[in-house]
């Protein structure tokens, strides 16, 4: 195998995943944004979200910043600003705001000095808790635990479930091919 | 927020995941089956995959069988078995195979002691590598690294991404409710 061959075949097995901007605060206030496509649930009490973090990108900015300010915001990407979203894992200099660079709107909440993305329909805040370093390939595994959410509260149902497709989230596969989705089933609890 | 709604909404908040089965060789020999929708990627060079085990579910049984064996498979869930599949997230005696209660059926290769998923259109055979205990909840971040794979060869493109819409390949929110997906856009490599 090629090596982007073999890049793209390993990272597309990886099958469907949530399509997510980082916003962080960077050394002298620039407002950083990276794409991230390995963020995962955790836990619901206490509510935390834990993502993979690479050891050699553009990504670092985004590590470097939590760990200095200790907080960060996850933007869900939505089918208007995919581009702009995609645009943000270029590799942009440290003092190069990609909100700027890419054309997407810092938003601030009063609790939380990370930015957020405006055009994204869900946005979360969240506090670093604890990272896991991986012997096995220099990733890091960061953990955050949800301090605040913002979300149109007309798509969350009684149960608590939340309309994903209303929204416009999307969805990718691999490092660049994105999707909508369409409900197919949904199943009770399962027992025996 | 009520216990029920809280979970959901915060399972959910985590946005469109992929669904998978994890098939392991029980203790006596019994096919295990398990629902798993924390499956992120790790790495290309070597060719690792995380997963997130809950401490106290049935997954326990397919943690334990990966401590015990060294190994176990990934497998696909799609469109025609997914309420096969969502069955094996019942809580089933270590002595019942799921392949059995849920009416899926085991597949060997020469080189992998644990059960693949005839059904499953990927299948993917890995080695554990190493665990990560999360203090912050008691979850354990498993890490396997890729021996083998079987996929239909005409979904694969020229450049190593995997068509999975045509391999009828299904994501998840939540907790119970199933999707299929319609590629967007593709975009090329970002640069500034």
């Amino acid at each position: 195998m090629g090596k982007l061959y073999r890049r793209n075949l390993i990272n597309s097995i990886g099958g469907y995943k949530s399509a997510n901007l980082i916003g962080t605060k960077g050394p002298s206030g620039v407002n950083n944004l990276a794409v991230f496509f390995s963020i995962i649930h955790v836990g619901a009490t206490p509510p935390l979200v834990g993502f993979l973090n690479r050891p050699t990108t553009v990504e670092r900015h985004t590590y470097e910043n939590i760990k200095s300010t200790g907080h960060f915001t996850i933007n869900y990407i939505a089918e208007d600003f995919i581009q702009q979203a995609h645009q943000t894992s270029a590799k942009y200099p440290a003092n190069v705001s990609e909100f700027d660079a890419c054309e997407l709107t810092p938003w601030f909440s009063p609790n939380c000095e990370s930015p957020y993305v405006a055009e994204s329909p869900v946005k979360i805040g969240l506090e670093y808790v604890e990272e896991y370093p991986i012997k096995a390939n220099g990733t890091i595994f960061v953990i955050g635990v949800i301090k605040e959410l913002f979300i149109p509260e007309q798509v969350i149902d009684e149960e608590g479930q939340i309309d994903l497709p209303a929204l416009g989230t999307v969805a990718i596969s691999g490092l660049n091919r994105y999707y909508k989705a369409e409900r197919l089933a949904e199943f009770p609890f399962a027992r025996p």
